[in-house]
């Protein structure tokens, strides 16, 4: 018996804690299908998704692509670069042409935050957010809590330290409103340009340092540098912003001793983390990336109409 | 038993009325697939697809894709950049190459009229035409007839209008000849520039003002307008355009009260169709795309070997 | 039962005879599943194939896609243009990320020679190289030798001649080290510019004209001449290389009287292979593409844990 009841994923916003537990038990049967000798279930057989980027991103991409596969879905993946767009079609003509063709679900990225809440609630298939501007990325923040509940055992009373680009990052935004609404603490650090002015309103509690940040913290998630911080300015140089806010093991060793180390990938190695802390004991990046596939196979799953999974099911 | 003996769809050219009757029907069928929960048949299971796309095509590709997949064929996409082709080799190397991995059928669509002809007769599976250059895209004027035939019951002794650049559109083209085979009228408007010198050997009746081409008409069709017409000089300016072209609601006013009214997309809003003709009552836009998936899928299984579906056949 | 026990398919260097027989036997029964009606088998149902293409490749790149389709693995492309390489990830980081998504087999084609060598050493699942900067491309090689046993019933004692620009020839390498593997004569002719300065290493026997190269051979290779070669002043002009290097009829009268002529493709015709011979009786060009699909199929079956198929299994 499900207790899921939306039609769209479409941020963090609007779900309540007994939703997001939903889909990280979900999750959990489906995690175990990705490491079975057959990886594949024929839950969604028939049922065809679209993936829907208007930005490139091979990595989440493929993640959604397999999880669907995984599920015995027809995907088709939709590509639009900005030269078509220029072919005057509006995004919503695009997404009502894309609805005509009966999809079950699409997984749209975009560049403008909103976009896929405006194009949810106007089309009757589901919608999932897989990133829009700077807004919202549910499915991470979903993946990275449940990598926090596997190696810390739970989800709740924990301080978390973010660090890096959060005014410019949806990981951020997304991760703050999640954590927050599990009951956590969330620290924010980044050069004074790179931190919302809204920290408040995020449930963020921004210091300034990582030392600060980091100190007695369960988690320590750096955020990737976009290069382009650079060009606008917002950053006197790399250098520089690597020796201030750069994850360290020194830095580091001011956390609990069971702290876990997040990155949502891909990293600038040597900038906003450094490769012993990636590579360490405490790093959990990879498990981050197999954790995707199991939380966006539970989001497609709950999102086509499947209720929660009994263990009959999943064996199949 | 089928009566559809082709090995390719080149265009409408060499299509008798029971050819197109035959893909009709058995595209009904295809149409209610799409509309079940489980959106699939095994009927191509095993098959192999090519989608052999020189020029880019989100929309017709993504169609043709959910058409091969949702009967259980394999599918590879061949995006043929402009840049590869530069590599030296022929368009025939390149086929005869893709028969040489034994696929059932090649889907091509390439800038050069002529060119799904001459790769057909030299190529022993199946070749769809999916656009070429400015002579024919035959799926378009099929999934056309589809839509025309649910809406208003019949295919034949109907007034057809369409509107816009007629001499440089393979859906005008198409359409043209289908509608004409069926015992249509059909008349068309545009700048003069965009009218085809040859319009009596087409099928078409040229008339001088979108007014009189609309009079009684039971369907109107407007035409994307290729913005680099205005390049090229062929036309004044897009509001000018607009102001004598565009579809009005009070130009379809002319129109019989049961008017549908078509686009193939993408659209222009504003251009040569105001949003509220496309948004409007008698808009089918939306049906012409599921209908086209619903007439691919015949395509593919009328020329890889299928007979006419029976009801036991179509809802394994 | 397998004497197959690879990891990984990286080159030719590290394959035993045995092992390349085990491959080319192996191969012999799917090259018969692409000629049924029904072109698959469930054999890798539940497995997952990424195709990680760093160079862009439609040929070699659909040639594996459909050769994972047709054993009833999911397949995703990944295509990462040298654009996002730029993002600044490092090779080892976005394998370790595909891993984590747990693939069974990565399909790996990079403009580094030794790339899949590296990676291969660090992931636990199967690596296949698809081409390897001027190093090389085992796959290639696998499928020639599959069609000359084919077609001449032997895979020693044969005198073969490759004809092109072998220095820079990641086939031509790979291709020699197997020839050489099998106990044939190797014999290499090009613009001195374009020979290999290690001749020897490869066992490759350096000639000075085309028809010394070709006289009395069982197998001539002509290679494509890469036309950024005339650019970095390797050849003096397309006209010369082609008088002097190019295969012609006149030509191939000095070898066998029933040679086989092959070229890896894409061919620049009236360059390195005049037409008449491409599309002579000796040419088995188209042979080696559908070679290549069950050449394919046979590594990632084996790769993925299969032993040799026995008749029973492949009629599944």
């Amino acid at each position: 018996m499900s207790h899921f009841q939306h039609k769209d994923l479409l941020g963090i916003d609007g779900l309540q804690v007994q939703d997001v537990l939903d889909i990280l038990d979900t999750a959990e049967v489906f995690h175990e299908v990705s490491r079975r000798p057959v990886r594949k279930v024929p839950t969604l057989r028939g049922k065809t998704i679209l993936n829907v980027f208007y930005e490139s991103s091979t990595r989440t991409r493929t993640s959604f692509e397999l999880a669907g596969k995984r599920l015995s879905a027809d995907v088709v993946n939709m590509s639009i670069a900005a030269s078509s767009v220029k072919k005057g079609e509006t995004l919503m003509d695009t997404c009502k042409t894309l609805e005509a063709m009966q999809p079950d679900l699409v997984v749209l990225r975009h560049g403008a935050s909103g976009a896929p809440h405006y194009i949810a609630s106007r089309l009757q298939c589901a919608v999932v957010n897989a990133g829009d501007g700077m807004h919202e990325h549910p499915t991470q923040a979903l993946l990275d809590a449940f990598t926090i509940r596997r190696k810390l055992g739970r989800l709740s009373g924990l301080k978390v330290a973010i660090c890096g680009d959060v005014a410019h990052s949806r990981v951020a935004g997304s991760n703050a409103r999640l954590l927050r609404l599990l009951g956590n603490e969330v620290r924010v650090v980044a050069p004074e340009t790179l931190l919302p002015v809204d920290c408040d309103a995020l449930g963020m509690i921004p210091v300034t340092s990582i030392e600060e940040a980091v100190e007695d913290a369960d988690v320590v998630m750096a955020l990737r540098l976009q290069r382009e911080r650079l060009k606008g300015a917002l950053i006197p140089s790399l250098r520089e912003y690597s020796r201030k806010f750069g994850l360290t093991t020194e830095r580091l060793a001011g956390a609990k001793e069971n702290v876990i180390v997040m990155h949502p990938g891909p990293m600038n190695r040597g900038v906003e983390i450094m490769p012993d802390v990636a590579d360490g004991a405490r790093s959990v990046i990879l498990d981050q990336v197999e954790a995707g596939l199991a939380v966006r196979m539970a989001v497609l799953y709950l999102l086509t109409g499947g209720s929660r999974l009994g263990a009959e099911e999943a064996s199949s």
